[in-house]
């Protein structure tokens, strides 16, 4: 099954037909895509280019003098975490003198919730598209508080759940994924598309049908007795209510990368940030980044935690935008009315927020189907030509942060479309060409 | 003559006010009824009334002999079951001179499920409204297989299956619900109308939820191992799709029997059907049916299994419509998107269908709501005046059931209008007056 073309912008005709083809071809990737949960393993030990001095991070490249917030605050404690530094003075200086490096994730297959750091020692989900064979990876989800790396908080709390999650929950995990002999996720997100979630901020129906499938797998393995390992597992599901979210993920990065490099291709296949730039990338112009600066938090718009308002929120960065770029998240808005209130706001307004996004997509993602618009494909493969031919920028419902770190809420999120006219703008200067050789 | 608002009978001020506060009264105890699943236990040690030669059937009270389809081959199936006769022969002989007696569910706090039969050694359900303190009760859901007991099909599997239910899978849920104090189903079943459910055709995300809660508290059993009736358990969890109907079923019937009885309310307290007749009964009015012959299966709207089509289809009773009264399945359309097909036919359909239902309804309930309403509560309390005042009848979500016996799938059911004119025009004619003992 693949994706269902639905049209292009009109140019000239050779031109045209190359980048309707090339687009086709990325789109059927982008659809086509079968992701499996494989495993859950040591960063180290399995993304590439990973050393041990390597801190991953969330959003397109920037200089380390310039992370000020958040994200500073979190790759430091990640260089405590991993015993890179005695404390923050010395981290200060290896980050700084570069003896410490801070990488994009997505240069590394990987991509990051929030902050998005990541080091060696951290256990990361193992996601293999079945269709192209790609892996990608994302950090194992840190649990249920409101504190921790992702959302910007270092302190001995989060380092003692980061090392229950490495030491007990992942090595669980990882051995009921042993005995199913992998996950297939796209059923997963098919159903739970059918059942209130959008994949991104709200994964209770995915995360219940996940949970009682590990449970089964748990019962399968115990017939001797429950251990206290596959019982820390079964308490950390009940509460890690975003650890699908990371599957996911790591799932759209797989299929995103599976359909990236494809010469003339005008789709995105990614989108991020850091604590001060939003970047996209588009399959036609490979790894470039196409960034502009972050709108101010206050133009964001959602309920969040104890009566906070958006001026007590800082961006620290982010990579679950992978999912809109697969059509899930606020692309898929009107699929998930119990987030009105973190989202559009109304239940038409979800129902409009998606049907606009049909304007800026090749495609309706043939698995993925949403019941309230009559099961129509989620809107998908986001094309920057239409992105800035329709001024219609991509919905993106993310993750709120508090100013001083914490998990704050979720929100609807209008990235600048800046960098969508100047992808798009490069790509209507590129003479007309076909793809000549295989990505 | 002057004129008078819709949907209220012609009548003087004083009676109005008199049934406004016993309406009043009825919603209060419809709508604050707080269902516990207390444990699986046989019928004949739980069920008032029940005795070793009781069958229960779904249906307003039909003479025997009348009895000719599903309903008919599943009380002889059942009496088979029970060992009341040693074949069909001697069954049909018991049944015709009063030795095996066939009683309508509802005389006894119980609900069936299509056919509806139970005996004394089948397993039931037991939850308990601990508002008011009443106790409903409901078959155990026979498991996933279409032929069944339920759908009117009589054979050695089915008695396999259902005493593998009866012997192996309910007293291991009755050790889950032991361990867990009894399992609170008011949270359960507001989730599940966020994710999907309509808690009559779809139960996705309740039973989700449900197995999930179960297979925790089996872990939590089985440190030192675990037993083969756990793990036919989770095995029968993972098919048995209609369970949590059935313990819906028990907890609609429980809080609809906590608002019967009060004197000069107009409120539905119970709909249902047998081979040949729809029922209901108003709580002003006790435990008096109203009946009238099933509109032809014809009129029956819903997508079905195998390509079949509602000519294939016969009644075979049902008391599922209990979920309805509370506001649930039709009624709650407008949550469940994914049953478009087996209702309404489109989305904005299932909006009309249950936007329709507040004309007829005395309230909204205040746990049970639906995202795609922002966040509005079901329709619930269904009066019998504003029924035959309007010309609306409640949409019912009902299982479908073929000829011979079996599955077949799900379908729209509208009732006869007639047994709610009767109803209305009974109550409109009684004396006004105000309850003045408590019920």
């Amino acid at each position: 099954m693949t994706g269902r073309p639905t049209g292009a912008p009109a140019t000239g005709g050779t031109a045209r037909a190359a980048r309707d083809a090339a687009n086709a071809r990325a789109v059927a990737r982008l659809t086509g895509a079968r992701p499996v949960l494989e495993t859950v393993a040591l960063a180290g030990d399995v993304v590439p280019g990973m050393t041990g001095r390597t801190i991953l991070v969330s959003g397109p490249p920037m200089p380390w003098r310039e992370y000020e917030g958040g994200q500073r605050r979190a790759v430091i404690g990640a260089a405590l975490h991993e015993g890179l530094a005695r404390d923050e003075a010395e981290a200060e200086k290896l980050l700084a003198d570069g003896t410490i490096t801070v990488r994009p994730s997505h240069d590394h297959a990987t991509v990051g919730s929030l902050t998005g750091v990541c080091t060696a020692s951290m256990p990361v989900v193992v996601v293999r598209d079945e269709a192209s064979g790609r892996r990608a990876f994302c950090r194992m989800n840190e649990g249920a508080d409101r504190a921790s790396l992702t959302f910007g908080v270092w302190d001995d709390g989060v380092g003692a759940r980061l090392r229950h999650v490495t030491d007990v929950v992942s090595p669980a995990l990882a051995e009921v994924l042993r005995h199913l002999g992998g996950l297939p996720l796209t059923p997963l997100i098919r159903r739970a598309l059918a059942m209130g979630d959008d994949l991104h901020s709200r994964h209770k129906a995915a995360g219940a049908l996940f949970r009682a499938a590990v449970l089964d797998a748990v019962l399968d393995l115990s017939r001797g007795g429950v251990t206290e390992r596959h019982r820390a597992l079964a308490a950390y599901l009940r509460s890690a209510e975003y650890l699908f979210l990371h599957l996911v993920m790591a799932a759209a990065k797989a299929a995103a990368d599976s359909a990236s490099g494809i010469a003339g291709s005008t789709l995105v296949t990614a989108m991020n940030l850091n604590e001060k730039w939003f970047g996209l990338r588009v399959s036609g112009l490979g790894d470039r980044w196409f960034t502009a600066p972050l709108p101010p938090v206050s133009t964001l718009r959602g309920r969040l935690y104890d009566g906070r308002t958006t001026d007590d929120l800082a961006y620290v960065g982010g990579e679950s935008l992978i999912t809109e770029t697969v059509g899930l998240g606020g692309m898929a808005a009107a699929a998930a009315m119990p987030l009105q209130d973190h989202s559009a706001g109304t239940p038409p307004e979800m129902l409009r927020l998606t049907e606009r996004m049909y304007r800026i997509t090749l495609a309706e993602h043939p698995e993925y189907r949403i019941p309230a618009l009559a099961y129509r494909g989620v809107p998908c493969g986001i094309d920057v030509l239409r992105v800035a031919g329709t001024g219609v920028v991509p919905a993106i419902h993310l993750g709120a942060t508090l100013r001083d770190g914490g998990h704050a809420g979720a929100v609807l999120f209008h990235p600048p479309l800046e960098p969508f006219r100047q992808a798009a703008a490069l790509l209507s200067a590129q003479p007309p060409h076909t793809p000549t050789t295989p990505v």
